[in-house]
């Protein structure tokens, strides 16, 4: 199939997936989990195939680690789709109720988006995931692979299309497609695609941001910043901007700028050094950072540089408030953290930082959505609309408005025949 | 100021504004409210020179009548910053607490948006409404009125700058730009404006929506249904088709289209056809409507059309889904209604329609802000994500997470030294 021909399918069922009973959709990941589980053999052999063609082209290590999905990595997803499963009914929740009139009622209720396209990096994990949460929350989906995964995203593809067939989802609900062209040809396609999840490189994101009418759900740069405040506790301080550099480099809730206070630099930045020296983090500082610590030069550019790295860029600031300007000015709304024990300047810092996270005395790194017990996460949200940070199921859901009548018109209200009562019920939707 | 220093300082005020107290806020509302009442004669003298010049204009006398702006209008627009002020505070809410772990609490808190852009046609009273709301919510706005009403919305302007500033709100907050220029280049500014909302001509929102990266919220289309089927009451099907028509022609929640189950028809459309044409509607009808009413052809594109006119395309379908199939073709997702005693049909009709409204027996121009008890409208949306159906100030939220802990690091618990809890907690944000 084309992306056109594809789109259109997955717009068409979309239309009858939004009405699934939850009792099917449950099933359905019950057989896909259960398929998954039966072709393990299958599966690992597609990944053989990726791996050898991979290697032979020369893929980086951290890139073939990624593109491996053995029969550990299924029983990860199987065990995820089982949680899943587990979740309430995200459909059909009845949001708030109004009494428009004594026979005229006013539901809110929850509903599936429509049509979701996701693009996503190597990892095949990502396809089942991301298939099942759109499945779960009633959406089409069309998924776009890394081609370096073609034959595995193919038959991981073939299994959930077959097991949710078998379970009475309606046909069409998931397409794969496999070329660049077809994702230029889905950018084009508002009619049918509702929402782009892009999770893959930032060039990539921020390509997609720019060439489509579709709303985009994700986040280009992941530019995250620790403050350390004069009312910081060093030690503290020294385990949490560590923690926030180097537990995971390569990701985008990993501290990229370090601010730190003048008053408490030269009691902090020797000891900060030596801890992150450990884990061989390269450190630049600008001018006055190098006076207190022998490190190199930090120039504008390193401001608004996402390293996924080893490395870590630290300004002096003078105040709370250079601080939030500065993190205002460079970052990218991901996630920031201050250290410190005045609760004044926490509720400034969270009240003024224009992020999605915005964190006490932690560490960068726990903004995501399995740590925020979210179960499964969709993407991380820099966006201002819709959803914002870690986005579970929620984000593959809107709402409706629903309204029972008994023959009203508009005319006997405009008229003062009638008139509106607005009052708020505690009322589940019901015909 | 031209757009850029607009955009620049409204983007600056934003982030303090999201801090300001509610009794600031309010208290600015009321300093609005005054304000306005002291100075009618001014506004009243403004309105004046934009009525005699728009006359001079040729300007057309229903946009005239829009125009005008006289004492009645302005005690109207108070009495609506009144309500507004009495609504609770909708920045800062808690909308979900989950501990992590005992020490590490993780907040999900209502805030403003940011930047709003809102473009508006010529009725100034739409200046006052959306920059109040835009108050309530915390959010900075650049407003972008008709040029004919550019002294009134000059002057309403000023008065709301000068009564928020002595109340203590950000300067810049609110901006006006007055120029086409401007807003081409408002479009382009996303490092500035986080929500554009144009309430305007059709044509000028699909031109805003294909024009700018910056997201968009409003409607292009509003072709709504009302569906009458075999199981409907007849007079019942008369009046909200006669409403649904005729109450307003020229707004988006006006039917346009019927669609009429073949059974029902010969019983129907007679009936229809004499109290339609007692409001001098002109009908339009498919081959096998025109076979039992004489009237006008429809054709293919009369589907596709907004009227906004007291004019009426009716067509004929064998059955229930035919006319869910017609409405996800043609229809704008806007809202549609059906007229049945089925409860079956209706729960069909209400699940596979995928549109923000839709309606069991009562009219489609119930479809609205006001009317829905919202107390305000931000204006109608038919995205699919963010805000669906009649917007209130719900639309100029978003969230962000707050998460406080006490030297937290991932590194503990993806290292087996804690777990996480995952508690979710019944308790609101505090330091």
């Amino acid at each position: 199939m084309n992306i056109n021909e594809a789109a259109k399918a997955a717009k068409a069922a979309s239309v009858h997936l939004a009405a699934v009973e939850s009792k099917i959709k449950d099933k359905a990941l019950a057989e896909i989990a259960k398929e998954l589980k039966d072709r393990i053999k299958d599966i690992e052999k597609a990944n053989a195939e990726d791996l050898s063609r991979s290697k032979e082209e020369n893929l980086a290590a951290p890139l073939l680690k990624r593109l491996k999905f053995d029969s550990a990595k299924v029983l990860d997803v199987v065990a995820g789709i089982e949680s899943l499963r587990k979740l309430e009914e995200p459909v059909g929740k009845t949001l708030s109720t109004t009494a428009l009139d004594d026979d005229l009622l006013l539901y809110k209720v929850s509903c599936p988006i429509g049509v979701i396209g996701v693009i996503f990096e190597s990892r095949p994990d990502a396809l089942v995931q991301i298939s099942t949460l759109c499945l779960k929350s009633g959406n089409s989906v069309i998924l776009k692979g890394g081609s370096e995964a073609k034959e595995t995203n193919r038959i991981l593809w073939e299994i959930i299309k077959t097991a949710s067939d078998r379970a009475g989802i309606p046909d069409g609900w998931v397409q794969i497609i496999e070329t660049r062209e077809d994702v230029g040809g889905m950018l084009k396609l508002d009619d049918y695609i509702d929402l782009i999840i892009p999770r893959g490189s930032n060039d990539f994101v921020k390509y997609i941001m720019e060439n489509s009418n579709i709303p985009v759900l994700g986040h280009a740069d992941g530019i995250c910043h620790c403050y350390v405040d004069d009312k910081a506790d060093i030690d503290m301080a020294v385990r949490i901007v560590t923690d926030s550099k180097t537990q995971y480099v390569a990701v985008c809730n990993a501290t990229e700028t370090l601010l730190v206070n003048e008053k408490v630099a030269a009691g902090f930045l020797p000891a900060l050094k030596e801890s992150l020296e450990a884990k061989s983090v390269e450190i630049l500082g600008d001018e006055r950072v190098r006076e207190i610590i022998d490190v190199g030069t930090a120039t504008e550019e390193d401001w608004k540089t996402e390293y996924l790295d080893y490395k870590l860029a630290i300004k002096m600031v003078d105040s709370l408030d250079e601080a939030i300007e500065h993190i205002n000015k460079y970052g990218s709304g991901h996630t920031d953290a201050i250290v410190t024990s005045d609760k004044n300047k926490v509720e400034t810092f969270m009240n003024l930082v224009d992020s999605g996270n915005v964190f006490w005395n932690c560490s960068t790194r726990f903004s995501d959505g399995f740590r925020y017990g979210f179960g499964a996460e969709v993407g991380i949200s820099t966006n201002k609309i819709h959803a914002r940070g870690p986005v579970g199921l929620d984000g593959l859901l809107i709402y409706k408005y629903k309204m029972i009548g008994h023959g009203n018109i508009v005319d006997d209200y405009e008229t003062g025949k009638k008139t509106y009562k607005h009052t708020k019920l505690d009322k589940e939707f019901k015909l």
